[in-house]
């Protein structure tokens, strides 16, 4: 397996903290022993978690008042990719890349010669029928798969088929559909009408699923429409995931609700009617901020991990949640904040893995509120870092990646080999 | 049938005002009928819609921090039933009563005795398993139709048995469950579990439920529970409705929502799906704060109409929603308050009906975002008031019901012969 | 004065619907007379009132995830200009035009002339340091007169009063500024620091201020920062205007607060304490949507009207507030949206100048909650569309400005010598 | 000082858990002493601060909906005394409490002595014209000190005199004004007069504060007044602690902000203009849901105690803020949720001690904003629990408080002594 970053730098860095990490690791072995949970155990399970890399993210994001591209920003997918395979070089927590329609196309086997160098493989497919590509016929401005007119629902269904069969060549086993359509106006769009032709559309693209692929709806409360968007939460999307079929599955992204909303909630209510397909995670104050994930409210995402942790030590019928960043880096390094990112998802993992289930099912049905949310909060509080640190250096990547990654001078080495962006038009994410 | 106000003061009251109103209708007439609408058409089918009165209503409500009763405040139900002929008497608009148990609780056929002097009919019953009542075995201070415990369950299907029975005597034709169950820490109840206890106490209603009767359950975002809420919006709610059975409908309360939540749309999404019950009308800015229906917001209060009006014109299978209003009036006279809140959801009932609905599709079909909002805007804007004073009057009511009120001097009557209650204590809504 | 549009398509189309205007407005002057209210004054108040079109605003606007140009895109702040002159022509309430610099960047002579031949000025003068020109030597990605280095302060300082030098020579008497400085992330930022920071270099600005202008400081919630904000809500803004001084004053656009805010209560208090500059009108469901006024909630658009009128009518000192349009046209001929949104501005004006003021406070000290607050859905309710359109009529313009405009074909010959401008980069709002 | 819990109860306890505290301490210790801190001096600091309990909040809370009291309610305000004397026993945290007149009204002397028996002292003074008192002659149903009619206001201005001199007897030094003024409907208030007459009735009351003592104006956005609220935010609140003088302050309350508004940033910004006054601290979810500090977004406490902390060693002009909690226990023992939530508070303030300043400070400069806010999650992920529990060790108090309560039996021994509650009416907060 190739690497990009320097091994030495990485051992070099490795060893100037290895002696205070085990320390830690070590104390915090004991204090969980105590607690009678084995740090091993936890250990194991957090080596074992992923979270996939969106190939966007790793570009400079931005806003529709400006976007400020850093350097060495990635040029095209295989720049893209480059700079995936550092980060899970340095995190060992990101196996795999989600690649985006038209923007990541190129030859389907070059792409995955690409990624197969560095051990990555290829999460979820995503279309985009949200703007305008270049060569194309028809225009998204009025909608997309639910589109009045017929040819325009025709023309995003077949782009979606063709994500498919590019996936199919890359080893993708799902399809995101994420759409912008809605509407900025009361009146502009007649709900009813406007979801049933989505739903057609939708059903058209089922058909063309592969037996062993998922389709993974999104839904979003608004923007890039403002008055209404027609798949908005989690209803909708229930009812198009009940309405396709088996394949179909929701996915949460924790930015795209209303204030106030109790995200693990609808988590809990996906995973018991069995349609949880997956995460976009990021961190959000406002609205669809796209932050780094944890970077606002962590105790929200050890939350929803609580759930997904719960789930998976039941047992849950049909659990098999995919897990994706999905985030606009607009000020920092984006490999920088997706390595922490990723570290922040693990986190969370970890920290739901160390609820002590059995006392806080005892408490639940005593009614003793207080005993039960503190079980949670034992495990929240528990400073994680050493196991997460110790599974990174027994993967082979960085006890303090952003450190490695900064001493390996990665970021000046790529704006030599890429030319500058010109600023100015809005990011994705 | 009798009536409560004297009929000369209300017929004097018309009187001053009659020429006023015919002009304005002539002249609205000849507006509309320039639009192509037949201004007779419009208050024919203004005059046969009604909005149920809440028992709970007519008297004065509270927040948490105080309650500041009136004068005359309804000693009991036979009260309440007196105050809401007054309502009906003077806008006709408002043709039933909801009932709430234990608190209405009397002997039914005195009940329906008392409504039916004044011509009044019983919609739907409503139970309370969100406090407790003063001789009940089981606390509901940890949930209700949720509760860990089955014997505590079981007192909640129960009670929700006996509305039933009591409904069934008294004419009703639908139960509306509305309960505070919830959280109000992380880790307080564990959601799947307390959402399956729920739909099996759900499920032993709703087999007790006449072939005849509806069953409508409504959600909440939150309060009474300030965490988690079991029935939290409309997705669980549509669940609920789906696992139950084809007389399991979700109800809509237009202060039940996240901020900012398209509500039109729900509607329209539970209208397509065949599970609109109805809606519990109010307004709100903040919260449930359950004001004045459309004193905050008419606009939205028209939009919700739009999508009923839609639904109605175009006969959408199923529809038949039942219209309530439900709010705390803390600081007028509840009989003031209801009496101008049924004419808001009159007056948006009828702004709906003359949406042109032809130009509408057209203008949606086209993409002319324009041309469909102000298609709305147009019908919106129409200063409608001559209609429904016209229908009120033609129906025997008042031009001008709270003058008429005022005029017949009502409030103070009953000051006089019901003894003022206690400051204090929160109210309900 | 030149106009655009054909004199003759604009009187046929009047011509056509002169008839039922006159017997509209007839009937309402006799409905406003029995109200005790004159038509013809608030017809006189009505004419005088205008709102300035900002230039940017002519352009379709977009997301950070696709804009989606129509025909006919103004190249230049000369094209601006000539569709900032339709909008006048036929709306006689759009007299000025708001710049922003470096967008608008021309010969301020040849700006001043281009206005003059139809009778446009100019309102105030917008800097932007909210994104990197493209000669700009420092960038503002990480703020501009908050930022840590003095030198990008200075900078962004020297741009402002570039502004001025310009708005100057063009008549202008006004600077805006709003800036996009903030952070994205816990700890990004001191805020203390920060605040200072921008406190000397606004400082700055003040004192290049001539002694007839005014400066106008924006606040916003949040977006392009999505953690914090450095004027992030009135609070700071009014602190602000304090320190600056007796020329520093507010400005409040309607989509820049935080969900469920009462705005026309923080205009009260800008009012009250001499500190109300002006407004940024537009409408919004979730975020800063920047939809057309009045589209979302036309009642809260009356509310903030209400306190104005009530200023204006009672001479409350200093009070002198500019009205300018600051939206984002997605999906709708921005020529259009302007027309439509200037008279909606109209709309609630002269609504506003409807409410029985006398009555209303004789009600308020009695604290007739109900009668209170149905002096203003009286006022709101009444349909002054007769009065706006023999405003424009009689002012020279059009009844029915879209339907003129439409019928005079202007956008199918401007596309001809526009040439088409690529899809893609975010609008700006 | 007479304590309640028997002292070997607690020792006990304590030593059950001692030896793992200290290997937990000394672990924590060496790690810390890496990152350049010493565990003995942020131990010193923790052990010196102190939050204020309210006399209210050892009662069970409510809603609207109901209240479900518990066992062993206190009965009177010596009751309370005794409650939040078993809190400071165990914590060593809350040493003083804060009275709400009328309801603790009692001979101040023998107030002064119940509490000097336990070593409790009295923080602010709480006055309440937000409800009506049973031998009250003017109701506050219509506003207290901002009501139309002066002699209301004049009533409500003895009441908060009378509370400053009852505090005066007591030993506080503060006195904390909360009002519920406001109006449900738009148009049931001038907002400019309701808030002169509110300015002028302040001043009256500010005219009788003792020069030693402060006044704390508390603002809030909704509830119980759902349209408007005369003191709404932080800039109302800031406009009168400026217009009434420098003894005059502005609260906090951490659930009284709008939805998503950055709270840490008003903190901020009332440090640097010297007006700070205090906190009431809670958690919230949706409204103002008075939950158990730190029990919904744990970051968010952190993130306001990191402002403090810098004020602290930064040494801001005149910082000197109060302390206190606020909270409504609707399912928890108010005793058991006010220690944890006295801890929570201690341990936002101790994590925010380790934050290393002068990195941070460094990191802001460079705009390296994820190693700015990275410093900020170091020591917030670090886990503090060793330090708090020793802090109460060292001082007298419990390792865990919540266990040696419950093992001394003390809600069963007062259920006893004190008569069951008569469930209903809501709590308050």
């Amino acid at each position: 397996m190739e690497t990009i970053i320097e091994a030495d730098i990485v051992s070099q860095d490795n060893e100037a903290r290895e002696k205070a990490l085990k320390a830690d690791y070590a104390a915090l072995g004991e204090q969980l022993s105590r607690r009678g949970i084995a740090i091993d155990d936890i250990l194991a399970r957090v080596r074992a978690f992923g979270v996939a890399i969106p190939s966007w993210g790793v570009g400079t994001g931005g806003t529709r008042f400006a976007r400020f591209p850093g350097v060495g920003e990635p040029r095209d997918i295989f720049d893209k990719i480059e700079d995936c395979a550092v980060i899970q070089q340095l995190t060992r927590a990101t196996p795999s890349v989600s690649l985006h329609i038209p923007w990541d196309k190129a030859d389907p086997k070059r792409l995955k010669q690409a990624a197969a160098r560095f051990g990555l493989s290829f999460d979820a497919m995503n279309s985009n029928t949200f703007s305008d590509a270049q060569d194309q016929k028809l225009s998204y401005k009025y909608g997309s798969l639910s589109h009045a007119d017929a040819a325009v629902r025709r023309q995003a269904v077949e782009h979606n088929l063709e994500c498919i069969e590019i996936g199919r060549t890359l080893g993708s086993k799902a399809l995101t559909v994420w759409i912008g359509d809605g509407s900025n106006f009361p009146g502009q769009v007649n709900f009813a009408r406007a979801f049933s032709r989505y739903l057609d559309a939708m059903a058209d693209i089922y058909a063309g699923l592969p037996d062993d692929w998922r389709l993974f709806t999104e839904h979003k409360m608004y923007e890039p429409a403002f008055y209404s968007t027609v798949v908005q939460d989690w209803g909708t999307n229930y009812i198009i995931a009940k309405e396709l079929g088996p394949k179909a599955f929701c996915l949460v992204d924790l930015g795209h609700h209303a204030p106030n909303v109790n995200i693990e909630m609808i988590v809990s209510r996906l995973i018991q009617f069995g349609k949880l397909g997956g995460f976009h995670f990021n961190d959000s104050k406002y609205g669809d901020d796209d932050l780094d994930a944890g970077s606002i409210d962590p105790y929200r995402l050890f939350l929803v991990f609580n759930e997904l942790a719960d789930a998976e030590i039941s047992g849950a019928k049909g659990f098999e949640p995919a897990h994706m960043l999905d985030q606009s880096h607009n000020v920092t390094d984006p490999i920088e904040s997706l390595m922490l990112s990723a570290v922040e998802v693990q986190r969370a993992y970890a920290q739901a893995l160390l609820v002590d289930r059995d006392a806080l099912a005892t408490f639940q049905d005593d009614n003793d509120a207080l005993m039960a949310t503190q079980t949670l909060k034992a495990a929240y509080r528990t400073d994680v870092e050493p196991i997460l640190a110790m599974a990174r250096l027994e993967s082979g990547g960085a006890i303090d990646p952003v450190a490695a990654y900064r001493r390996a001078g990665y970021r000046q080495k790529v704006a030599h080999d890429r030319p500058a962006v010109a600023s100015g038009g809005g990011g994705i994410v």
